[in-house]
């Protein structure tokens, strides 16, 4: 069965300058493949009308389905909407009920509408606006010839509602044959430690194993299968998704898109536990990632940041000696943080870090990327010793990554 | 005057799946940009022959350099070379001393080369080997009718060394034309208010302005102008910068690439101050954001993830009855927090935040998106409400980007 061709164009000069790293195509890509459908060409075009047309005349003439991102904003230099009325030899009119929306988005925070906002009202006679959900530009939809053109704005949040509100629902309805997939999301075990327990991939033909390893999220399995019979598909990955959980189960969080801290809010949630967290290098890191979840504040209690020495003296109640003979960074010291967080906040557990995320402040005893985790609850206190070999960024992801798979092993 | 055209082109199936953040072609376009160069044309193609071969046609046809990146390893899927060499009818043959070198190379580690890296030795005929510091596979350099093509490994470290060691410097060499730029950075105004303060965009020609709005680091403003002649260039991008301070310097934080949280610790570092943060919705990102920071610790004393009532009054010392009278997201608790967290931290300056980020949550009165923030220090409190439009996340990453903003003005 032929696959839909989508191409996607990323609009600005920005990326091409390197001022900006487009995350927009990333996301995108993996929101088409997470449904079955596959993105064929991507390009970044800057703000010229000539080099858009240029662009956008190629992807129509090979591509059945094209998505434009960036440049629908309100100045000067956002030239996306007349570039494509014109590729369609369409015209801007001025939409009142458009310009009633963005005036109502105004003045919903007591706002009037900028100047300029009102070029965003004008919008091509034969394109259907697309409703943002997050801010002001409405997207663009043109259908001809059996081919679909949607034009997004850059701004990430505002793309990603109209991806998940609009185009994608569209796509999934223009799919040709049957596409299945299904989706095991693991914690505490790496990509190289996963494909050795589940062994020789050709074994689950014709369902394709995929390893998409992530820094925040462990790594995720992902079978598919494409056929133009939907139950074939659904029975040969039935059956694929058995023997995978055969031989990984212990290491499976979630067979969603629920990421590890939704997953550990939704468990302790239903035990009634509560939890704090108390953390040194990943400086917030682990709330922020719990906080992100809508109703953590059933479970969640508190978070310190005890960065200072003396912060983990006074917040944490850490004994100063412990302090000064095994230094921060230490079992002795991980533990202490939990126990004291669990202690002062009264909670039913709570999980620390301590490390060295760098670049500097190593030593040889101590090396950058050294981390302690520990976690204490009315079972005791445990703790776990990392050694991380990244960069500052991502030893500090890695570090609350690892504090939050010791919470969900504990919590399960 | 005519720039150079600079194209890259990125193979990788895994990026069009999005699996992978492809974030090689943001490190060639900040290293040409830097250089006085600019990519004009950027695109992603997958690991087939045909769509490689179209590419690079297209490529070749409208630009005068072409870069390529990726499948230039060993395995069965690294087809770049051949499908180069074919295009150019040009045909692979053994080269002793390449071979040579991958020897040597796998022998200084005490290994034998794996097998199919005697593929890595079968060279193009007509194509010139670019050394590898960093890996086995030499990239390739074709010239022809006065342009240039460059395949090099999708390896980062790999890329890198080949870009700064053998192809930047000979496009150093090729520019026809200058190309400079300027960046502003500010915070605390939108898109559309910066734009009316700066006026008509047409009075700066030739220079041209660009609005870059991000949710974390505010609007970036580029300047940016290319001409046959170095000192023109310079001479305007002044004049033009000039014009552009005169209008919003007031919330101009950085002219270079240095983050909100940069500024205001190299600030707040230099002034021997101390900082503290509370936090309620924004659970920890705050905190996250300054410890991202290397060396932060100078400066930021503790963070208080205070999500619950419990938590306000325990440990900011916010008065119950303020919470009962005002409720939790008031200016009342937002200044309670600040001075509450600058009394217990001991430090000189705190700044807090409450707010409701949603989806639930919110009442008539206090609607989903409403924040306080508050600033404490020895000058006093101050505090600001907000009403913000959008998700979760991007509600708790706007009231972040409020509260630097709000400390940076404090201190600067």
């Amino acid at each position: 069965m032929p696959d839909l061709n989508i191409e996607l164009i990323v609009i600005g000069d920005e990326v091409l300058l390197g001022h900006t790293q487009d995350t927009n195509s990333h996301w995108i890509a993996g929101a088409l493949s997470g449904r079955g459908l596959r993105l064929r060409w991507m390009s970044v075009v800057g703000d010229k009308a000539g080099d858009m047309r240029h662009q956008i005349r190629r992807a129509w003439n090979r591509s059945e389905v094209v998505i434009i991102t960036g440049g629908l904003g309100p100045t000067h230099d956002d030239i996306t909407r007349p570039v494509i009325a014109r590729f369609f030899n369409d015209e801007l009119v001025p939409r009142s009920d458009l310009a009633k929306l963005i005036t109502n988005r105004f003045a919903l925070r007591g706002l009037t509408p900028p100047p300029g906002s009102e070029r965003m009202a004008e919008f091509p006679s034969r394109a259907e606006p697309i409703p943002n959900q997050h801010g002001s530009a409405p997207g663009m939809h043109y259908q001809q010839d059996g081919k679909h053109l949607f034009a997004l704005p850059g701004v990430p949040v505002e793309m990603r509602g109209m991806m998940e509100g609009y185009v994608l629902p569209r796509l999934e309805s223009l799919r040709k044959g049957y596409f299945g997939f299904r989706i095991f999301r693991t914690a505490g075990i790496g990509e190289s430690y996963l494909s050795r327990l589940i062994g020789d991939e050709t074994d689950l033909a014709p369902v394709h194993l995929a390893y998409l390893p992530s820094i925040d999220q462990g790594v995720i399995l992902r079978l598919s299968l494409s056929d133009d019979d939907e139950s074939t598909v659904n029975g040969q990955l039935n059956k694929a998704a058995d023997y995978v959980r055969g031989r990984v189960q212990d290491y499976i969080y979630a067979e969603d898109e629920r990421s590890l801290e939704e997953v550990i809010l939704t468990i302790m949630r239903a035990k009634k536990q509560t939890l704090a967290v108390a953390e040194s290098c990943t400086g917030g890191l682990i709330a922020h990632r719990i906080v992100s979840v809508a109703g953590s504040s059933d479970v969640f209690e508190r978070g310190l940041v005890t960065y200072s020495n003396r912060a983990k003296i006074e917040l944490l109640g850490v004994n100063p000696a412990v302090l000064n003979e095994f230094g921060a960074v230490s079992r002795q010291v991980a533990e202490a943080m939990a126990e004291g967080a669990r202690l002062k906040s009264g909670v039913d557990m709570a999980v620390s870090v301590t490390g060295i995320a760098g670049p500097s402040g190593g030593t040889p005893d101590k090396p950058v990327g050294l981390v302690w985790i520990a976690l204490d609850d009315s079972r005791g206190t445990i703790s776990e010793k990392y050694l991380f070999a990244g960069s500052r960024d991502s030893n500090r992801r890695r570090a609350a990554g690892a504090a939050l798979t010791m919470l969900w092993k504990r919590v399960r």
